[in-house]
């Protein structure tokens, strides 16, 4: 069953406009295209992919490539109050880019460009579009590395790690994407092109880069960014760990990082991880599997690694040797390709919910989600960033229900963690946003947030254009 | 001569309502009270007092203790539309905290308590009237620093720190005030207490911390926050090292950060800048000095030593070995009261440019800034901070004028600095912030975050009670 969204605002001239702006071959309105770009990798929408059902249909698809074009095709829709919502590879997990309103996806995988490496001032200059891969390519074959190394590497764009906050594997060193910003060049929804000041730091007012940071698209069109980037480390130290509870393993974590060491890759797994994901990729452990990878100067990281590892076998971790944290780190993008599969199977269900906390709450947070969802998930959580002040932490959640209780079930499970996660002092989420998937409860956690969002909201896109239904703390009842 | 401040909004309603909330003895409508209140330490502002011109008196001081005083305060001023200026320790370098427009003087400095130490999750929670000094000594006590050290350390507050996006002395390694905040506790203009949430790191929309980081009290009263603390470092590797030019020490610097080496505290000295505050110090090195001084653990901070000399040595850096980086340290807070005795000598004019740029484009900025000042002034100038992908830079200008000349040559030197810095790539400012001295500049160079700023303003403080006159963008010729 199809439930085409209702054609609402495409007419021949705004299509003779875009048109006018991107040539003849720059914008579709095919119905294969419609429906390629009605959702992201949100499961929710997979779900009801399954069921046969394309809901919320773009109207039009965009493709431009620079920003004079973005901000040209902006201008036409604000006058037009057409809705118009960026799109980057569409991996994300929540339902960030789905046009809830019909209008136009602006796909930015066209503004691909890497305009500037500059050995001098450390630093990238690259359009929005670009995936994570093909920028970490170019980065390495200059011998540097962005840092930002997601497990959807290869299925997301720099746009959408800048619009939604994300984290990469190695967070614990590098920093979130947001760590990494210099500067944005955003397009507003009335068209005006802004550029935040490219300066190391500075204290000239509140930080405006970090309002788009985040905004998902509901605030402007991020179309060029100044990101820090880094010498490629000259050494690696691999070592895994195996520790009898996970108490064990997140005091080893919190020891390592309070005295100032910064391991590249930490995956810290519970009993349940360890036993499935981790054994699957053939690591023979039991207990909690802790990965350590230091990378940086030879000398640095041998000295790191060696008292990381003793602080772990001070708390009774068992050291396996360099073998566990080798096999992790080849197969780290693997996981994120799981979802399609386990997806693909009928009566399945799966997500990831990804939280953070400090340390002082974050094993409460661990038992207050084990505790919330009902007996028919199965849960796995593991560590996979790792700050002086605590940590996040992501469960994988599968279960199996009847066709047509797949839904109830995934939506009861959801609704149970979120409001269980808001008394424990969890965030709702540490790096995949808030989409459609949590707006009910961001809203309800963040009166003030709300208000400001709602406020800038009103003076950046008073005709509400730009992602619209995103941000809006309306329930989503029906998708 | 004196010339007060017109009495526009004080009756006895409001001290009476004032009075039920504070007591009688935390309100003052004193003249000495309402003098020493009338200004920061602003060199201007001294300028103003050294001629016998008193301005901009308030016409109460408040001292709060808790949040809800705070609350209770402000919900009563934006009843009665009387504009309200957080004050801290009033070493505020810009004006920023100048009553403008009379009203109350805000006063944090009794809510100085540390509520909480965190072993757990090292972080310390605390109010932002304790002087930096204080909350530093209490941190040390139990084993941790704060790593925010200003050279004003003994002579400004938390919440001064905050609001202005204040950098310490060791920022190179623990990142500025802005690096440091988990969360913070701001009661907005018409009463409201709000909070962000406490957590390593998050996903949920932009983050509103970094609105009021850096507001300078136009927005919000900071009346707690949540800081990351440190374990104190076990060791240090003190070396001093002099070069040939500015281009020599600037390159290993970048070269030392680079490499993805942190030192604790940098000082790159300009030649001037070594002849003059150097020298006077007893250090007795000819050419452009460099102090590098790591800490951290034992074999860490001496592997970062060498490789630092070596790479110093690489571009011709004589080291000079321990000492002069040992002298500098022991004197490291005594620059910060120079200003207050050269200014006791008539017909001086004296202040400190603190401006920051990429490492491609510092050196045009500090030949810049060297080009723009009239011929009347001595400049001196150090690199304070660096980072992977610029510095800040540091200028201080002295000069003499016949008496009542005085005022004209220094707004006339900063006119000419700040129209210079926007042509070559530097920030008005990295650390002191915009205060009364930046904000016509500010405005000017930052379109967007004005028009932003304005409906955050709007939005937030309707009838402009909080440090009105502050950021909004009006020229202020008369002061």
């Amino acid at each position: 069953m199809t439930t085409p969204t209702a054609r609402r605002h495409v007419n021949v001239e705004l299509l003779n406009r875009l048109r006018d702006v991107l040539g003849g071959t720059r914008v579709s309105h095919g119905t294969l295209d419609g429906i390629s770009y009605s959702r992201d990798l949100w499961p929710r929408g997979t779900l009801d992919v399954r069921r046969g059902r394309i809901e919320n249909r773009p109207e039009l698809i965009a493709w431009p490539e620079t920003t004079e074009e973005v901000s040209r095709i902006l201008r036409i829709c604000n006058e037009m109050r057409v809705p118009v919502v960026p799109f980057g590879a569409g991996s994300g997990m929540c339902g960030a880019a789905v046009p809830r309103r019909g209008g136009i996806i602006l796909d930015l995988k066209r503004m691909k460009q890497v305009e500037r490496i500059s050995d001098q001032s450390n630093l990238v200059v690259c359009q929005p579009g670009i995936l994570g891969a093909h920028l970490e390519r170019e980065l390495n074959r200059h011998g540097y590395t962005l840092g930002h190394l997601p497990g959807s590497l290869g299925t997301s764009t720099v746009g959408g790690y800048l619009a939604t906050r994300s984290a990469g594997l190695a967070a614990t060193y590098y920093g979130k994407i947001e760590d990494m910003v210099i500067s944005l060049q955003v397009v507003l929804p009335d068209g005006t092109v802004v550029t935040t000041r490219t300066a190391p730091r500075r204290a000239t007012g509140p930080d405006f880069n970090h309002l788009f940071l985040g905004s998902e698209g509901a605030l402007g069109v991020i179309t060029r960014t100044h990101l820090r980037i880094h010498l490629l480390p000259e050494a690696y130290f691999f070592r895994g760990l195996a520790f009898k509870n996970l108490a064990a393993g997140l005091e080893s974590l919190r020891l390592i990082l309070r005295c100032g060491m910064r391991p590249l890759f930490v995956r810290l797994c519970d009993e349940d991880d360890t036993a499935t994901t981790m054994n699957e990729l053939g690591i023979a452990v039991r207990g909690c599997l802790l990965v350590l990878i230091f990378g940086g100067g030879a000398g640095m990281v041998e000295l790191s690694g060696r008292k990381a590892v003793e602080i772990c076998r001070g708390l009774d971790g068992r050291d396996h040797g360099e073998e566990p944290a080798r096999v992790w780190y080849e197969h780290r993008y693997a996981e994120h390709y799981r979802q399609s599969e386990i997806l693909a199977e009928p009566e399945t269900i799966f997500d990831t919910i990804e939280v953070a906390a400090t340390w002082r709450d974050i094993e409460g947070v661990y038992r207050a989600v084990r505790g919330a969802v009902p007996k028919e998930i199965r849960l796995a959580a593991h560590v996979p960033h790792a700050y002086p002040e605590g940590c996040s932490l992501e469960f994988t959640m599968t279960g199996r229900a009847k066709a047509k209780k797949d839904l109830e079930l995934y939506d009861r499970a959801w609704s149970l963690v979120l409001d269980a996660l808001g008394k424990n002092g969890g965030v709702l989420s540490h790096h995949h946003g808030i989409g459609l998937q949590k707006d009910k409860w961001r809203a309800r956690q963040q009166p003030v947030a709300e208000t400001l969002l709602r406020a800038l909201k009103r003076q950046l896109d008073p005709y509400d254009i730009l992602n619209p239904g995103k941000f809006d703390g309306e329930p989503e009842d029906a998708c």
